[in-house]
């Protein structure tokens, strides 16, 4: 028998039964749902509903409940199509009769509905304490690789000289908005729906102030076909977790090439590293990989959700009990790959002399042309003639360092003794001293503001 | 220890072990896995790399790991990595050396790609036997709704009467095609890449004929990089279940909107229905409304591995993990979904009365275009004319049945007595026995090409 | 010959040109570029690359590129590979030398990365103006349909009577969080990645704070990799738009349905429908189907990016190229959604009798499971006994209002005189007075919440 | 005014129009609506709808149409709402009455579901041409390439050697894949609708044979609501191109990589690279990057149909209109893929000595794992041993093939004389001429294969 068959001449099929359930994977709401049990108790009590009598019997149940939940020790049986009817059940046979009351005024739509937006609250908060935990790696990391100078990167080629801090830097930022997007999706989500009933409002005018303010939650929908009908908070959420993850994914890939033996700018801890079954020498930064993987998974159970909401009328549709799977695997993913991203960031080790080695001398060719642009030669002329001298180089195998002033003033000659002192690291990064730049004060100049934001002492 | 960690210095971290394990869903393949033992043991042998004596312990303890899979008793360790790793562990234990020998001149990535492809083949075997199935539900229906006149819909408005078994045919011959598409998918499942090894083919020259054989491959793949490297068999098969999935949509769609009080087309059996945890007297397809929901989830899971796939070289990376779950989640909604889609529409209940009663007269206007044409009337001309006359019903609320012939005359001089004749259903119908249409005949010409297609009796 | 050839011994292939180039979608950045220009050549001006005549001079040829843009009256050449490169060479063509020393110090991987910040400030301030645009159209609607009883809709079933306007207004708070998410998604964007350079920050220590004053910037990218290789805010804005385009859909979908004879809620005025170039009776929801089908696109646009951005290392790559189209076609696509809807909305015809006529009274069966739980039972058993009643009235054929109270008291003793009056619509709504509810009253409050958050007069 | 007002009482909204209004991509089937024009007029002759005078009428003036198109002399006007509204317009201008005749017993929805599948048709027949012209390319470089060893990458670490061709041989293989999709989706579009009407089938009894003989269509639709709603064949048709995309996209990757100085073992052909705007040494492999990146924007119009179609019901909504975009980008896009690709493979320069002095001796470890299993050592200690074997020359900075036999004893009593004959690259690739191998026999037997499945002389 279900809760729910009154009007019902005939059994549910045995494969509807098992197609329609979602306890499998709505269970893990388990706390909300009984958070949400309390305080919907206390509303009804409040509005006369309950006796003190029931609440304090319902109120001493869920707390077993939740007891037994943390010891393993809850039992559903094959009738609970989901966590709320189960809870209900259960909290039936505790009790008896006053169980029976507890749904007053109330439908599984706005239940639901209010049990996700508590568990995304929960989760997001999580992601953002993990974000953070990572910007202190990274942070640290800056902190630790301020003397690698190693080539700055666009199209995988060589294009000028950065300091690495640098580049653990802009990670750094990048994250620090991947968090306001995870701020404002929570705040997205704390709305209470609680009271909207199946999608007309309760019919027993329940506090709903109070309700928010026993749940947490910031304020309360103000209307209630939006409350049970809008799942634009689990769709932003899911964006949110696509967009951290490809963040990582893009960082993931670049570690993957510095792990190569040809680039060897890093090597992964053992501890974060894989072997191969047949070829024993092999050492595979596996770790990065499924991060770099993962990525796509997390677009896939946004696509996922999305393409299920799109053209969905309202108010509640059984289509919408598809948004908890995509949304609880994100979660789940993204909380992993933040951890093990942070120790693999922390763990890995830099060779920083082979860095060194593989610096192209022709990354300084900005600055030559920099050189001459200052020489009041046009940039765009400058630019014609360092890359004719590039051409030179590349050509004839020798380094722009190597080439003699006379030699320098055939291509222009505006070049003069003083450019010399050009043609090494440090002064280019010297040069880089703008804000943002990759100038050591530049980038200490970022620490200090990275650390402050991180309330870490300066 | 690990079975690869000879030239590691220092263990996993625990939360790697975690990330990096896929038993936890990989182990689906392990009837797959043991077959793929199986062969490789064989053409060991056949190589004399394993005695007879070994071989033939080989293969009586995978038959015993066979049997505790089937009985429920095999025991997964915390060490196990992954299904391979767990099934040479527990035969080790079993047979003691010979077991060390089971992995000569292979690697995981020609296992897992061997596995994974007959694992394909089973299941697109399964899902084409579905897809049958329900050919043969929406055949039934379509000889038991034959006098079942009802609007044809464009942009959901009333557009041309049709008979419902003609509604019913669309979807088996949409069905046809998702069939053959599965087919296809098998086809190029169906290449056997063992023996590639890691990524350059096995040292050992065993016979792939043989294992193609054995494991009931139609063919050998004729380069090892692409056979452990090329997962476009998994994207084509997860293309094709979001392709089925989205087809069943379209049809959930228009019998949720059917089963509306306001239409009032069809109402699902009982047994496929649910009600309401707050009010009583609904019942809702929710069943429909699942399936139509989880079309989105298809799609996603292909989202998903198409974008892991993007721009990962080759041959193995570890995102390649990434292709299982949605694979596994795929293939498991699509064949409960084509289970449930196939008793929905056995069990629904036609309301034929009703349907019959919201033919929209004005449904015939296309028809009354036509019998202008036929009289020489271009059909540009006769189309606005009809346009004119509607909206003179409409604007005066009467049937254009109800016109006299001098009414209809005032439109067009070409109307005549034999107009009368024209408006009703049944001429409609009567109209259109082109070969593909909702004519009487057609359809049952329709019907006859199903059966046999489907090898029925005729 | 190219701008950046210098080192080129080949010409490009004209294949590759072809490829390669990205005018024919980037020149819609032409009035940013030359913003940019302006800026930069200040900015040079500032610290002595550029004299006063210079700046004069570049400045005035910049105004009259606009012009001639304005005007119609620019003209590409094949050679312009972007925007950036037709500007810069229109304007040495215009100015000769001094044109050459614009590129000074910038790469065109930090312009870019502005042009586009500053588009999508731009349009996204714009999507935001007319999201407000609908807010307003939807409070009048919800002001004019007070009146208006109809069903409120679960699974398309009847569920409660509610006012049009409580529905209306479901759309009002939604868009609000859409507004929400814009308004964020131009936060995001609203950082100056100028003076980045192409990678390493500019070689000039050019005033980045002034460039961003110019250009109207909120504040300076903290780094220069994170500058150029970072598009999650292109990404955001993707993510914003696809989540605006799906709740459009939804309420697209209701419409649509709404638009069927078999409903008859609502009527399209005829300058928002079209016609059949065949069937002459027909008036199709057209406007509403394509913006129904739209949100598809602008999913699709998302995941078109996402999949392109993940796993691309730093910082710049040509694949980011490919951000561009997918982000112009969903801002142009939402603008003129967003107006359609709009004019939509507000042109229907509400059939306010037939959709009065079409209320269920099971509707009340929710209403009359609550009066018996105000008499003390306990609702669990309330509803299996109004479920009964449900399934007696069915059966039966008759209609719960007309049932005696001796009839009634067969399925329940409680039943009692005072039931009549619970059994009407405005009784009905009149229960739902609870904050969000859909009483006249609580419906009354959300529209002056309303008008008040849009500075409407009360 | 319209073709299809007759009904209307008010104009389309001009806002409405520009929404609605497809001709600005669809004129892209102007040739095969005209095809269908006069395939249709032909039948409408054999029915006797047309008179001859009437049929030789509209084909010439078709004719005159083509050639006009051709010569871009075909003037569109504002009302023309797509092409074949367009097509009936000026047909209708050049001949007068007898050109309204032309739409008699058909509608847009079967013509252009007609249109489409023939533009399908000859866009997947070229992009197969394409294709092969890519296998040739590939195949040739294979043929040349046969002398370089190179490192096989699992986790771009270095696993085994083998020879260049063989990767080139594993894109063959994956494109005969690829290839036989492109010839299924093919098959599946090569269905005629036509003849179906708006969904009903036509209410003029055509012979739908000819058409189709006239079209060059294998088959009829069976079902005209199938015929007009379905779209599957423009899914199938974006996934195969997807897929297509995808595997390009994967060895683009590698190429990049390749490219880097760091790798060093191909360089592009100045005409397939760009340089830099700011810094003047730089030659980028754009054409790669842009191939890789444009591969998630074929997946992105995967998904944006996928979404739109997901949950449309029967038969034609507007919402179908959004299929264009997607199909057209998507066939422009691969087209110029498979073309840039082409020409890139066959341009680029490999560096030979430069990748053979990059192979690392470790890359040997599985061959003298192999080793010892062969002198009865089981494979798992034989891994284990040579793991030890290569932690050891790690840490000593030493090394394989520079340990005496002595060293080697230690680590296991099974290494002999023999054991150094093992020790280089042609041996271990000889020991690999399993079919499907590394080994030059096995690659030889793949080039001959693949030069008789492309019809070339062995």
């Amino acid at each position: 028998m279900k809760m729910w068959d009154g009007r019902f001449s005939k059994k549910t099929d045995m494969l509807m039964e098992l197609f329609n359930n979602s306890l499998a994977f709505d269970k893990i709401l388990i706390e909300e749902d009984i958070a949400v049990n309390r305080a919907w108790a206390g509303a009804l009590h409040k509005k006369g509903i309950l006796t003190s009598a029931e609440l304090k019997k319902i109120l001493s149940a869920l707390n077993g409940i939740l007891r037994d939940h943390k010891n393993g020790k809850i039992r559903f049986t094959e009738g609970d199509e989901d966590i709320h009817m189960a809870i209900e059940r259960i909290l039936s046979e505790k009790i008896g009769a006053a169980g029976g009351k507890i749904h007053t005024g109330r439908s599984r739509n706005d239940q639901v509905a209010t049990d996700l937006r508590l568990y995304v609250k929960k989760s997001l908060s999580e992601i953002i304490d993990e974000i953070i935990v990572l910007q202190k790696v990274v942070c640290a990391r800056a902190e630790s690789d301020l003397d690698v100078i190693m080539p700055g990167y666009t199209h995988l080629q060589q294009a000028q000289p950065v300091v690495m801090s640098h580049y653990w830097l802009s990670l750094f930022w990048s994250l620090q908005r991947e968090k306001s997007r995870g701020e404002h999706a929570l705040a997205m989500a704390d709305i209470m729906p609680l009271g909207s009933g199946a999608l007309a409002g309760s019919g027993f005018a329940v506090d709903r102030k109070f309700l928010a303010k026993e749940l947490g939650f910031a304020e309360i929908s103000d209307n209630s076909m939006d409350g049970v009908a809008s799942r634009d908070f689990v769709l932003e959420t899911l964006s949110v977790i696509a967009s951290l993850g490809i963040l990582l994914s893009r960082y993931a890939e670049d570690l993957i090439i510095w792990s190569s033996k040809e680039f060897g700018y890093i090597e992964l801890d053992d501890s974060w590293s894989t072997g191969s079954s047949m070829m024993p020498q092999k050492k595979n930064p596996d770790s990065l990989e499924l991060l770099r993987g993962k990525a796509g998974r997390l677009l896939g159970n946004y696509t996922s959700f999305a393409a299920t909401l799109k053209g969905l009328g309202l108010t509640y549709y059984k289509d919408l009990q598809e948004d908890k799977e995509p949304l609880f695997d994100s979660i789940g993913q993204i909380t992993i790959m933040l951890l093990v991203f942070s120790r693999v960031v922390t763990t890995l080790h830099v060779k920083k002399e082979q860095i060194r080695d593989n610096l192209d001398p022709l990354l300084l060719a900005t600055d030559i042309a920099d050189y001459l642009t200052k020489k009041e030669v046009p940039f765009r002329e400058a630019h014609r003639i360092v890359g004719a001298l590039v051409s030179h180089c590349i050509k004839n195998k020798i380094m722009i360092s190597e080439l003699s002033l006379e030699e320098l003033k055939k291509f222009s000659p505006q070049f003069n003794k003083d450019i010399t002192g050009q043609l090494n690291w440090d002064k280019a990064l010297a040069l880089r001293n703008i804000p943002g730049g990759t100038g050591l004060r530049s980038v200490k100049r970022q620490i200090t503001k990275a650390r402050k934001l991180l309330n870490l002492p300066q």
